[in-house]
């Protein structure tokens, strides 16, 4: 839950003043967002989102998010699309901070996916990745391979403080994605985020993707394993291969894996726990006392990478041979 | 801001099927109430608040609450209006709490309220007084004389630790309340919680109340002392006697005070400063680090209730003499 920036009505009216959607009615602070704050605003035009970007998040990389979102939305990606000021701008600044006024999109987030979601999302997944093909922004994965290395030794010396012997095993782990990471694979626009918190149903239908602050070019296969990884397990960690095969064959409908694609997904999975163990831990240790988001557990990225580790063919994924 | 229970996707569908209010399109977090839980529903037939409430509201106490909600709405007195399931009930169970659905009322409270706010508010404020007479439901102030000691007691030892001497302060405090609290002044129901974020406005005009979850039977004048303190303090805690005249003006043109209430209205500005002081030392000595909501400085109430200590007429306060 977030609101970090406060924004005063009459900040907010001054802001709302240079879009032609109608006099403010009434703006809310809305408890969802990790990395940003969100308002949820009223005029009398309808509904919007008012985002403003916080430290996390670089300035510079804002007009790549935001027109991604609006290349998918002509290309049939249901997404919440960036409202232009009268100046056609849909950049500017409000209390200080880069913000932007976003269309309120309807649905829901799914708290325990099931597998008709699963195959949604599969469906949904390829046909970003096929739409991002035209889109000419780009954007490097600053948390790919390279970028987990200085995230691990910020948080190493207190890593063990979390479970015994975990700075040995990520040190291990890090080796081998340095060692042995997949090159040379399709890629291009990739989500990179896609938890169910960023996907949004109506009934049992997707309706419609948020959230694309972490979005970068990046393979295609990658963001396949980022999902497995968020959609396909239990509470209990257990891996639910009957929700995964049903993302793989809903993708594979839409686009075929290359061979090296389906060689390389064990370890992009095993990477892509990497990926939110490192944050996951970094921000364990780090977030102050007091603070208004709780850190989420790191261990069951760790729980999720020894998984993969096990994994010895993406048949096990529920891909068929 | 606040969100303490989470509510899954099937509790909140199952929830809104007891109501004739279209299917469920999309329900999120408010960061806004500090008491409970809230969040923004949307369904085919438009918005609503849900709330959760959380252990600080006694469960016996919220049909006095919700039934004063359209009692005084019937009388004129914009405030949101809970809806009625098909079985006519409007409290029902989600997540294990007691919960309600209420209309979503439009409007913004103001940060920096002004003159004009102030006039708004006591007109607003008189009218809510007299809109209660006939309410058939009554509730003891819990939060009056005799309910600020056990709380004083119970952050006593640590007080010093906040401001030095403040305990023996509010010792001494409490017993010049105990002695001298007025008594027999005009009463009935008062909102007693009428902080500005309590306040709708579309523009300068006052557009509803909300938060009704402090209401009890008590006298008019303590209620118009907590807003000449919410309302009337600059941000360095000078008190403003132009917007306190606004506020007594508007107020006295549609409820007069009585000559008694006059004489008691320092004596109840320093102990509605003393009922803020109380609350807010406790939870800033007792929130826990991580905790979701930031507790408020007490300090502020002190120096609200060292100002009304000074007070020797309520001319100071703007009344004409």
């Amino acid at each position: 839950m977030a609101v970090y920036t406060d924004v005063s009505d009459e900040e907010i009216e001054s802001f709302i003043a240079a879009y032609d959607i109608g006099g403010l009615m009434s703006f809310k602070g809305i408890a969802e967002g990790v990395e940003n704050s969100n308002y949820l605003v009223h005029t009398e035009s309808g509904q919007f989102i008012l985002t403003l970007y916080e430290k996390r998040v670089a300035e510079e990389d804002l007009p790549y998010f935001l027109e991604l979102m609006e290349h998918l939305a002509e290309r049939g990606i249901r997404c919440p699309q960036p409202i232009h000021g009268r100046d056609g701008k849909v950049l500017r600044k409000l209390a200080g901070r880069p913000a932007a006024l976003i269309e309120f999109l309807e649905g829901m987030w799914v708290r325990r996916p099931r597998m008709e979601h699963c195959r949604e999302l599969g469906t949904t997944l390829a046909k970003f990745h096929l739409a991002g093909a035209d889109y000419s922004g780009h954007r490097k994965n600053a948390l790919s391979v390279s970028g987990w290395r200085p995230i691990f030794e910020a948080a190493k010396a207190d890593a063990d403080s979390v479970a015994p012997g975990l700075a040995r095993e990520m040190e291990e782990e890090l080796q081998a994605f340095e060692r042995g990471w997949p090159s040379g694979l399709p890629e291009g626009v990739i989500h990179a985020d896609l938890f169910p918190d960023n996907v949004f149903f109506l009934g049992e239908k997707l309706s419609g993707l948020i959230d694309f602050y972490f979005a970068c070019n990046d393979a295609f296969a990658y963001d396949v394993a980022i999902c497995l990884n968020a959609w396909c397990f239990e509470p209990d960690l257990s891996f639910n291969v009957t929700k995964a095969r049903a993302l793989m064959t809903a993708y594979t409908e839409v686009r075929r894996f290359s061979d090296e694609e389906i060689a390389a997904l064990p370890m992009l999975a095993r990477g892509a726990s990497m990926r939110f163990l490192v944050t996951r831990l970094y921000d364990w240790l780090n977030t102050p006392a007091g603070a208004l988001v709780r850190p989420k557990d790191p261990m069951e990225y760790l729980r999720r990478m020894r998984f993969h580790r096990t994994v010895t063919s993406a048949t096990q994924y529920g891909l068929e041979a």
